[in-house]
């Protein structure tokens, strides 16, 4: 089998990592009954300085036609001072937006080996493994009218949180789904004691719970879930929220397992006739152009990224899960990168790690 | 001197914890220049229990007519069922909003005695010392239109996120004030990437900015604030933000501490022309009631509250001070209610912290 994967490395650190994953694109061509046919694309400031344009209709076009696409990473200073309309964010929006990537997948996992990295004391986050579900392409994010306007002489800001039932009713059965292959646990996070958009947010959700009675569901506000993320994270399994709580609280999350460099995410379509559906992967860091370049940046992040994909868009769990092993053994092997460096342990560049993991 | 103090008791722990605040207004008032008038009100649950309604209009004028206003805390799945319009945090929102308390301060504060109540590690919590400042009688907590609306046989939930530059301004000027008064940094949070709402915030306050040179100011969204409370919460000193991303950072921030019990928060509306401002003081924690009745609830936060009171309504920053030593000083003595309870340590009913607190 021949699968289409459009790489999008973007800026600072993108490109590097993505490299490592094309390693094990080979690897597996060799090793597999499966072909990667890869091509590439331009986003975000590497399609700025290009085009004068984050996504282009062509990227866009390649992303459509894919049947997966992996990103790497946008932004970085050098686009700051760039209008509002053209940043480099715009292009990941519109990508998402237009790929119609409602379910954004946001694992926040403790590595065994890497749980001294976290700021949170080791019987707090040991073993911590929570499924995030954020909505992708709807609420605040794209909600009209938005705009900044003077009316009577006075300057106001503003933007549209929005939900229709049809969206919320669509990423709650992708979180249920989900739990009922995890832990059958699943908490929706709102402000329906504020927010009525939220209000009607819980309703659904508690409708389409009928459908998965083996699930256990709660429902919380979402200053208290960014307390109890704190206080106690390993009460949840699955998470789903909105567009812009799921920002605020997957980044939450992901910090807590104190290794952002491992962290990876899945954004997934609605799927089609043929059970298949549009899906973007990408690691969960930035782009962090302070160490672009440099060959230090850590590639798992990016790898397991890609085993997301194996899992998600081709149906190839075993293979997702030996690769998902082979980063659990690499690390136990004492091999680290700069950003999750602890002592005692061997300090190895991005080449390095990537080739380790191969190797494995 | 006599200030007239209004205690609006409310639900849960609400009533238990107020009476040790009385006590410490009592002793103050002996051994002070100083007397303090105090009335009673209903809001929350209780109000609705009596009158249907959490917040009638006699107990808004008995806070506006008061020079402070104390609260205990509101809520309680007693009232859960009840429609939207009337719940117990209906009765908040209109006071502060009625009231005009735009600006809500929320310490977040680790004290020495109890760094070990943390989930985080020793080391990147002990000293912390961070001063919140969330915006309160705006954005998305207020903004019209709002509701939940069937349109061409979909139903849809919004709500409107919406700031004007003199709102931003004002809120801006108190956090820059603040930073003055403590360590002269401050970081802004919003979300001018994707939100133009706070792309005006961000915008407003780098204006305000200009007034204070010697204040350093940062802008962070709001995801990586998230992120950098948890990775390393001692960057921070002064951060202001809105009221939806304040009600979620706050909470995080308080969590951070470990000790919900003992934080306190202020809300403070626009100085009048002989410089006084309405004011609502109140814990952090919430109405708890679980525990209600049974005088096991820590009255720290209330009495912390009410110090802030001193300082910020009556000028009296001395006993204020004096309040905040004993509170440590009791602490560093070994007592401890249920919720900061610790090996070795002295477990003590809520009257009985309160009466530790008054002799030291
Ligand atoms: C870059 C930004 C627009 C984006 C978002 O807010 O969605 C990012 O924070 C993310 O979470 O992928
Ligand atoms: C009870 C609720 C309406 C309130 C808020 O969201 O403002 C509370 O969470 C708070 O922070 O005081």
């Amino acid at each position: 089998i021949t699968k289409k994967v459009l790489m999008l490395p973007g800026d600072g650190i993108g490109p590097e990592v993505m490299r490592q994953v094309q390693r094990v694109m080979d690897w597996m061509a060799k090793k597999r009954d499966v072909n990667f046919e890869t091509t590439e694309g331009l986003i975000g400031g590497a399609s700025i300085d290009a085009h004068n344009n984050p996504l282009t209709d062509e990227t866009l076009a390649k992303a459509m036609a894919a049947d997966a696409v992996l990103l790497g990473a946008v932004g970085g200073p050098k686009w700051d001072d760039i209008p509002f309309d053209i940043k480099p964010e715009r292009g990941l929006l519109k990508i998402r937006k237009e790929m119609g990537l409602f379910a954004n997948l946001r694992p926040a996992l403790v590595f065994d080996a890497l749980v001294g990295a976290s700021t949170l004391k080791e019987d707090i986050v040991k073993g911590l493994d929570i499924m995030i579900l954020r909505e992708l392409t709807g609420g605040i994010y794209f909600g009209q009218p938005r705009g900044i306007e003077e009316r009577d002489g006075v300057r106001f800001g503003f933007n549209t949180l929005v939900y229709s039932e049809p969206e919320v009713e669509r990423i709650a059965r992708v979180a249920f789904d989900m739990a009922m292959k995890r832990n059958k646990r699943m908490c929706s996070v709102d402000k329906a004691n504020v927010l009525e958009s939220t209000v009607l947010w819980r309703e659904v959700v508690e409708r389409v719970a009928k459908d998965f009675p083996e699930v256990e569901v709660s429902h919380m506000y979402v200053d208290n879930a960014a307390m109890q993320l704190v206080r106690n994270p390993k009460q949840f399994d699955v998470m789903v929220t909105t567009n812009m709580f799921g920002d605020i609280l997957s980044d939450c999350a992901a910090m807590l397992t104190g290794s952002l460099g491992m962290l990876p995410s899945a954004s997934l379509g609605a799927a089609d006739d043929t059970g298949a559906r549009k899906a973007l992967y990408e690691p969960v860091h930035g782009s962090a152009p302070d160490i672009a370049g440099q060959d230090i940046a850590n590639p798992l992040a990016t790898i397991l990224s890609f085993a997301m994909m194996l899992r998600y868009s081709f149906d190839m769990g075993d293979d997702a899960t030996m690769i998902e092993t082979a980063v659990q053994n690499v690390l136990k092997g004492g091999l680290r990168t700069a950003d999750i460096m602890q002592p005692g342990m061997a300090k190895v560049s991005t080449t390095v790690m990537g080739e380790a993991l191969i190797n494995e």
